[in-house]
């Protein structure tokens, strides 16, 4: 491909809304163009990586048995009704009338749509299991859409849908999925996590998500550096150490700390450190007020509160509502001299503290060497805290916990019978039992993929693009006197050869100087790049540089098609020509 | 491909909605699902002709230079406010508003998008000339959608669009893009005709329909017999015989017709035939009443007479809006005694009448024998009429048109400045001065084509795919008891061999019985059929049909993967595996 007949959109200036590496490079590069707030035209530099990532998810699903639909992008709300969502969705969903005045949304989803079709067309349980997929745009009405099409309003998804009869089929699914998933990403050439987000206690429903590492993802995940253990810092548990060696209790004593706030203030007037800490945290569970105690040097975290506390949902109470709750001013909250029927948890870890200092439960004075039992009664105990880079692998035992960010690319679960039930999706069973259907449903933000791998690969000068998402696999650079000859005809030749030794190319003829040539196919992260000049040609060499190479190399003409076959090995199936 | 991993979903039942055959043999075939009015889920089977549709056309706007891209289906007001078709579109526009209360619309076209893509990104004249093309989920809120993906309201779409410096180039595109259409149609194995729908008249845009030929069609299209004239016969002319021998005018006489008021009556009362009657049709341009006088065995083409009357709407007169307009009852309008100033014109081949009957003017009076020039002024003279089966052909001069019904599957267009001057979409020309671009659209109806083919191929038994179309190529039919090892083996013999030589099989393993096999494959019209049975293995034969087959043939098992190939011809590069 010449850029003649390929023009590329490349701009210099970086656009001042966008915020990470990966839009301001997708916008600098011409792989998107913006339409509107979180509305993206693909160009077709974009689209041939797109439709990359789109061909390898297409492989893997079909290579499980998934059959590709295509369902409507916009839904009747009569379905959304019948599921409950069309009240419960909130503000996502965007909601529309048509002429007739009817209501209708723009799918965020098709959990919907697919039942509907199964409860209309399965036939016989004999046809379970059935597991259906598209590769689709998507709508979500982002309240501030964002970091170009990382949270873009509309979206390619691969939205995946599995039936099932039983929980043990639907489990041989989910399994078969996670298993494609994980050599989709490795196919992408993307360093990932699949991440554990089993909500444990409430329901047994089991997901996991596919999580691509880079140092601006939104979340935070831990991972074991010897087994598979990976989590969301959220759900993550660690193993801890076995606690310091016993410490003689000392006799606890009330020291004043008057105006103090925060445990840093706290060790300095006491001379302690922040493991030596009781810290008392008043939240608010669904309105209703808690005390959570952790060590000093932990962070409390909300999620595992939740669950503990059996909310939807746990936030830190503000001053007025933490002073109404405990009768005690800010910073001097302890486990000593609480309201009764107030509720009280401890964490595990805190739970070993010996010798600890914590609030008084009033003004100006706080307790040292405070022992649980002794001093105080033990409140109930459950891992509140958030796990640390260092720890103990709660899985393997022997692993140590990585600390990542990760941006979240990939999600499978199991739905169970939430939608077949609320929709009335059934089956006659071999008994001649109506049996609701069993689901599980499957997504891959597809867009957000190309993001993600540009978050995870990229320098200052630009993209570097893993192989097997490169829009082109070889850039050509012709430099010089664009009109010699001699240059002319060695690049159309060795274009043609590298074209059809089945390499896509795309040959920079643009009547331009070299170094905006060379900065170009930089920024748009091209692996490899050959440059044809006069002065080498004299010699019968061309310029071989990789996107990560610090110095160019001088290769004879006629071997740098087997240089280049070698390094890029034998092109895909799934490479666009 | 086994029926146990791609379940058929086909239906016995006609569908009570369903009015044309492709509608219903698409829903029983199952390569559809209704999910709404207007709105259906492309099922597995379906998918597959559409992926075969949409490959065809990408490799052929890819063969001219068409750069893909893919814009957003939500477009926001403000572009189209630019260009003014905010207010003008009408309620086909599917309008909504974003949680802040912005408007948007889902494109049923993009235009505004791709011109405002253009106007921020050109960087220079010698970009141009510029093709990009899109295959998108479009939406267009039909009034009244019917006829399943014919006239549905989500549908896929190509839709292209050109930029030029000057008409040359947009000439030279749009030539391009024509042939393209000719060889995307030819190479889908459909019949159809381009269309010319040259605007004429008013202003200098030039457009081409591309036409599906089927009975069923909307449209009707007249076309030469010997040449490749072809015209929508709102817009089709003809080259008229030459005139009857000259006969002597006769003097002209008024006759009493009491109460007479169509042609046939006014035929039977006089005695004589309607090529001899003068008709009188008034008319309201844009409610402008006009009177129209075409030969009686004519009929007034009121798109032509919108031309010639410079209006945007041409309809026929209510009774009352005649009579005041001329004064003459219903019945009794002619040429003599009309209003002065009320706007006449009289059809070519009408003005060459001799001895012609018409109203009197006056109350159940004819006028017989009367003579343009002699009798009566001839008004301005213009093509007024409908075109018939065997007039001559316009431009060739040789060939007779043949008039057949068409399905709408393609249009191309030449815009010219509408958007690139309400946009202000400009560039720098040669001499620096700026020049609006010049642009042209071309759309072709990825799902229409898909409907349209089953509409021309098929009978009472199912659809009848153009092998380009076709799912599947080959039907494989195990029959007999499905657990012979003998039937077994020689079909996965046979499957595996077939889709190792690049075919692609459907292979109905299914546990039913033969005659539900053979209607279910010919209902979803797989070109060949290929049956395994114990009785011929016994003799080592295999049955083969061709869908439109009238018998079977016996062929030795060795020979079938042979025969098919010598059917079917070497797989395509555009048929999935």
């Amino acid at each position: 491909m010449r850029a003649s007949q390929f023009p590329l959109f490349t701009n210099k200036e970086t656009p001042a809304d966008a915020e990470i590496a990966s839009h301001q490079l997708m916008l600098k590069a011409g792989l998107i163009a913006r339409l509107g707030s979180g509305l993206y035209t693909w160009q077709p530099l974009g689209l041939r990586v797109l439709r990359r990532v789109e061909q390898v998810v297409r492989e893997e699903m079909d290579a499980i048995g998934g059959l590709e639909v295509l369902m409507p992008a916009v839904q009747p709300a009569e379905l959304w009704e019948e599921s409950g969502r069309w009240s419960l969705y909130g503000a996502e969903l965007l909601r529309l009338k048509d002429r007739h005045d009817r209501d209708f949304c723009i799918g965020p989803t098709h959990e919907e749509v697919i039942t509907d079709f199964l409860r209309r067309e399965l036939r016989s349980y004999r046809q379970l299991p059935l597991t259906f997929y598209q590769i689709q745009t998507k709508f979500r009405d982002e309240r501030r859409p964002r970091f170009g099409v990382m949270r873009s309003r509309e979206f390619v998804m691969k939205d995946a849908y599995s039936f099932h009869l039983d929980q043990p089929s639907l489990q041989a699914t989910y399994d078969a999925m996670q298993q494609a998933y994980i050599r989709i990403f490795e196919r992408l050439g993307l360093r990932f996590r699949a991440v554990g987000a089993d909500s444990g206690a409430i329901g047994g429903s089991v997901s996991e998500e596919f999580m691509v590492l880079a140092d601006s993802g939104e979340d935070e995940i831990a991972s074991c550096s010897q087994c598979q253990y990976a989590a969301n810092t959220e759900l993550a548990t660690s193993r801890l150490a076995t606690p310091q060696s016993p410490v003689a209790p000392a006799p606890a004593a009330e020291e004043p700390t008057p105006g103090i706030h925060t445990v840093a203030e706290q060790c300095k007037v006491l001379g302690i450190e922040p493991a030596q800490v009781l810290k008392s945290v008043v939240v608010m569970a669904d309105d209703s007020p808690a005390v959570l105690f952790v060590a000093g040097d932990d962070e409390l975290n909300l999620i595992k509160a939740a669950k503990v506390l059996n909310a939807d949902e746990v936030r830190l109470a503000e001053p007025e509502e933490a002073l109404q709750a405990t009768g005690v001013p800010r910073g001097f909250i302890g486990p000593i001299g609480l309201p009764d029927g107030l509720r009280q948890w401890v964490d595990t870890r805190a739970a070993t503290l010996i010798n600890f200092s914590t609030g008084a439960g009033r003004q100006d004075y706080h307790w040292v060497n405070l022992n649980w039992g002794r001093d105080v009664a033990l409140p109930k105990q459950a891992d509140l805290r958030t796990v640390k880079a260092g720890e103990g692998c709660p899985r393997c035992n022997q692993g140590q916990l990585e600390i990542h960010r990760g941006i979240e690319v990939g999600h499978i679960f199991q739905l169970g019978t939430k939608y077949s039930e609320a929709m009335n999706a059934r089956v006659l069973d071999e008994d001649g039992k109506q049996q609701p259907l069993i689901m599980g449903c499957y997504g891959i933000g597809v867009s957000r993929v190309v993001a993600a791998a540009i978050e995870q690969n990229h320098d200052e000068q630009g993209i570097i693009w893993p192989a097997p998402l490169a829009p082109f696999d070889v850039a050509l650079i012709s430099i010089g006197d664009d009109r010699s000859a001699a240059v002319s005809e060695a690049a159309t030749q060795l274009h043609d050869q590298l074209q059809s030794a089945g390499l896509s190319v795309l040959w920079d003829n643009r009547d331009a100087r070299p170094g905006v040539k060379f900065a170009d196919m930089e920024l748009i992260g091209i692996p490899h790049r050959v440059v044809i000049g006069e002065r080498g040609l004299k010699n019968g060499t061309l310029e071989y540089r990789g996107r990560c190479d610090s110095e160019n190399q001088d290769l004879p003409v006629d071997e740098v098609l087997g240089v280049l076959l070698e390094k890029i090995g034998s092109p895909s199936s799934s490479k666009a020509g």
